[in-house]
C-alpha cells in the first residue's frame, strides 16, 4: 500500500498547455500547484521542449515523479499530419524530461510508454476529452459532461459509469457533435452564424479576424480581463472599450458609426447564437445515448457558464458545476493525473 | 486640347496595393505599367509609406503626373477607427509622394485634395467599388458589375448611366448584399457555411484558421500557384498537394485520414456553396434595382470565374468579361485613374 503519491498531469494543445502537480493520499486529492502557458504551437514549434521545461519547472515537480499526459496539439498546421505532430511532441517531452517516468494517455483509456506511443501514434491523438470523461465517469456514473473551453467544447455521454461515444478521432465526434468547435475566448463569430440583425436588417460578417467571442463575453461581463487569456484580435487591451471596437469591426464599422447599445445588442446576439449551437449540440448527444431516465449535466472549463445556460435552455434541470478549485481550470490535466494515479496503482 | 495624358491610379487596400500608369489619347487609354503589391497593412501600418514609395518606383511615374486613389485599408484593425485609418493612410499617400499631384476619390463620385480629404475623412472611405462602378457605368449603361476579388465581392447595380445604390458605406453595403465578404482567395470556408457532406453524414468545421478558399480553387484547377496572391494558411507550398493537407484540417483529420477523393469531393462543396452565396446576393441585389429590362452582368477581378458561374446558375444568359488585359486585373486602380483623367479634362 502507498501512503501519499504525488503525480503530475498534462495538456499538451494547440493554444495552451496545462499541467496540475497533484499529491493523493487514497483517493483524496490535493492540487499542489497548477500551471498553464498560452502558447500558440504554430508560431513556434521548435520551442515546445523549452516551453513544457518551463512549465516544468514552474511546477516544482521532483524528478522520480511520474507524469501523465493528454495531447491534442496534432491538429495544429505545424505537422503536416497528426503522425508527424504526434511523433514532434512525444520527442519534445522526452527532451524536456529526460529522467522523469512519463505515461502517454491513448484513445483506449490506458496509458503508452514512449515506444508504445511512438509506435502507434494516432492512439495518442487528441485524447484530453476522454481522459476527462473518465475521470467524471468515476464520480458522476450517468450524466452528459460539457467542458467548455476557450476554442472547443466536449459533450461527453457518461452511461452506467462507461464513456459512450461510438467515435473517438476528432472528426467522428465533429460528427457526432460530441465536440463542437466553439468555445468562449478563440472563437470567431463567423463560425457560429453569419448575420446579426441592424437597425431592423440583417447584416452580414467581414470574413476577417477581426474579433472573437472573448469580446462578446467581455463586453457582456461574462468574463475578466484575467480570463481573457489568448490575444485581442488587433493585440488592443482587454478593455470594454477595445473589445467594443473590434466587435463594430465585424460589420465593417466601428465605434463612431454604431452606438454602445448597438454593439452590446451585437453581443448579447452572438451569446445567444452560441448558446443556441451548444444547445442543439447536447440535445443530439442526448438522442443518440438514449438514456432511460432523465440524467444530470457536469459542467466545467473556462465557458461553464455557457454550458450551463446551454442546457437550461433546452429544460435541464440539474446542472452540477465540477467545481474548477479541485482542478485549477484543467480538468484533462488533473484528470490524466488521476487516473494514472489508478493506473500506477494497479501495476 | 491635351493629346497625351498619363494618369496613376492607386487602390490602397488591406491587403494589397494595386497601382496603374495610363496614357490616355483622348478616350483611349493604354496602360504603360501596372503594379500589385502584397501588403497586409495590420502586421506593420508603419511600412505603409514606404511600399507605396517602392510601388511607385515601380510604376516609373514622372513627378507631375497626378494620382488617383481609392482608400479601403481604413478598415483594417491597426486602426481604432476608419477616421484614425483614412488620416493615417493620407499621412502615408503625402510621404511618399511629396512633390506630385494627388487626388482622392470621394464617395460622391469626385476627388478630393489632402486638405478636402483630412477634413472628410469618412467619405473616402471604401470608395474603390465606386470608382470601378463609375467607369464602368460609361461604358455599359445598365449592367450588374460583379467584381470578385481576394477576399469580398463587389455586386453594384448600374442604370442608365448611374450608379443605384442606395448605401454607399461598407455595413450598409453588407446589408444591401452589394457587397459580400467572400473572395476566391483569402475567404475562410467557415464564413461560407459550417459543414461538408462526409460519408454519408455532415460534418462541422474546425473553426480556425487552417485554409482558404485560394486552397479549394488550387484544387479544382480553377486558379493558378501564381494567382494565389495571398499566404498559405500553414505558410506551406502553393500546391495541390499542400492545399489537400490543408483542407483536410479543416474538419480535423489530414491526408492519411481523408482519400484524395473525399477532399477533392469537400473543394467542389465549397466552391458549390460560395456560388450560391454570391447568386444569391445577385438576385437581391436584382430585386431591389429593379431593372425594366434583362440587363447583362459584367464581370471582373480574380474571381471573374466565379462570378460568371453565379450569374449563369441563376438563369442570366448575357455574361461580359471586363477584358483584364485592359486594367491589369485591377479595375478600381484603372478606374480611378480614367476618372481623373476626366476630371482633369473638365478643370
Amino acid at each position: 500500500m502507498r501512503s501519499a503519491t504525488i503525480i503530475n498531469g498534462w495538456d499538451i494543445g494547440g493554444v495552451n498547455i496545462k499541467a496540475v502537480r497533484v499529491e493523493w493520499h487514497g483517493n483524496r486529492a490535493r492540487v499542489i500547484k497548477a500551471v498553464s502557458i498560452p502558447f500558440e504551437i504554430w508560431h513556434n514549434p521548435s520551442e515546445l521542449a523549452d516551453q513544457l521545461k518551463i512549465a516544468g519547472q514552474n511546477l516544482t515537480f521532483k524528478t522520480e515523479e511520474p507524469h501523465g499526459v493528454t495531447i491534442t496539439a496534432e491538429l495544429s498546421d505545424a505537422f503536416r499530419i497528426k503522425r508527424e505532430g504526434i511523433h514532434f511532441i512525444l520527442s519534445a517531452l522526452q527532451k524536456a524530461f529526460v529522467y522523469s517516468p512519463v505515461y502517454i494517455f491513448n484513445l483506449e483509456g490506458g496509458f503508452y510508454n514512449f515506444l508504445e506511443a511512438d509506435e502507434k501514434p494516432l492512439m495518442c491523438a487528441a485524447t484530453n476529452w476522454l481522459a476527462s470523461a473518465r475521470y467524471i465517469a468515476n464520480i458522476h456514473n450517468n450524466c452528459i459532461l460539457i467542458d467548455v473551453g476557450s476554442t472547443t467544447t466536449d459533450i461527453i455521454p457518461i452511461k452506467e459509469g462507461k464513456v459512450i461515444c461510438h467515435e473517438r478521432t476528432d472528426t467522428g465526434r465533429l460528427i457526432n457533435n460530441e465536440l463542437v468547435y466553439s468555445g468562449v475566448l478563440r472563437t470567431n463569430p463567423n463560425a457560429i452564424v453569419h448575420t446579426v440583425p441592424l437597425r431592423d436588417k440583417e447584416c452580414p460578417f467581414a470574413a476577417e479576424y477581426f474579433t472573437t467571442m472573448a469580446d462578446v463575453y467581455l463586453i457582456l461581463g461574462d468574463i475578466s480581463a484575467d480570463t481573457y487569456s489568448c490575444p485581442t484580435a488587433d493585440k488592443r487591451q482587454k478593455t470594454v472599450r477595445d473589445a467594443r471596437a473590434r466587435l463594430a469591426r465585424l460589420i465593417c464599422a466601428d465605434t463612431e458609426i454604431l452606438t454602445t447599445d448597438e454593439i452590446d445588442s451585437m453581443a448579447q446576439y452572438l451569446s445567444q447564437k452560441q448558446t443556441e449551437q451548444i444547445s442543439e449540440a447536447i440535445l443530439n448527444v442526448l438522442a443518440t445515448a438514449a438514456f432511460s431516465k432523465i440524467i444530470p449535466v457536469v459542467v466545467t472549463g473556462t465557458g461553464a457558464f455557457l454550458a450551463e445556460r446551454a442546457a437550461r435552455a433546452i429544460g435541464i434541470q440539474d446542472v452540477i458545476h465540477w467545481e474548477s478549485k479541485d482542478d485549477h481550470n484543467c480538468l484533462p490535466a488533473f484528470s490524466v493525473a488521476s487516473l494514472l494515479n489508478e493506473h500506477i496503482g494497479k501495476l
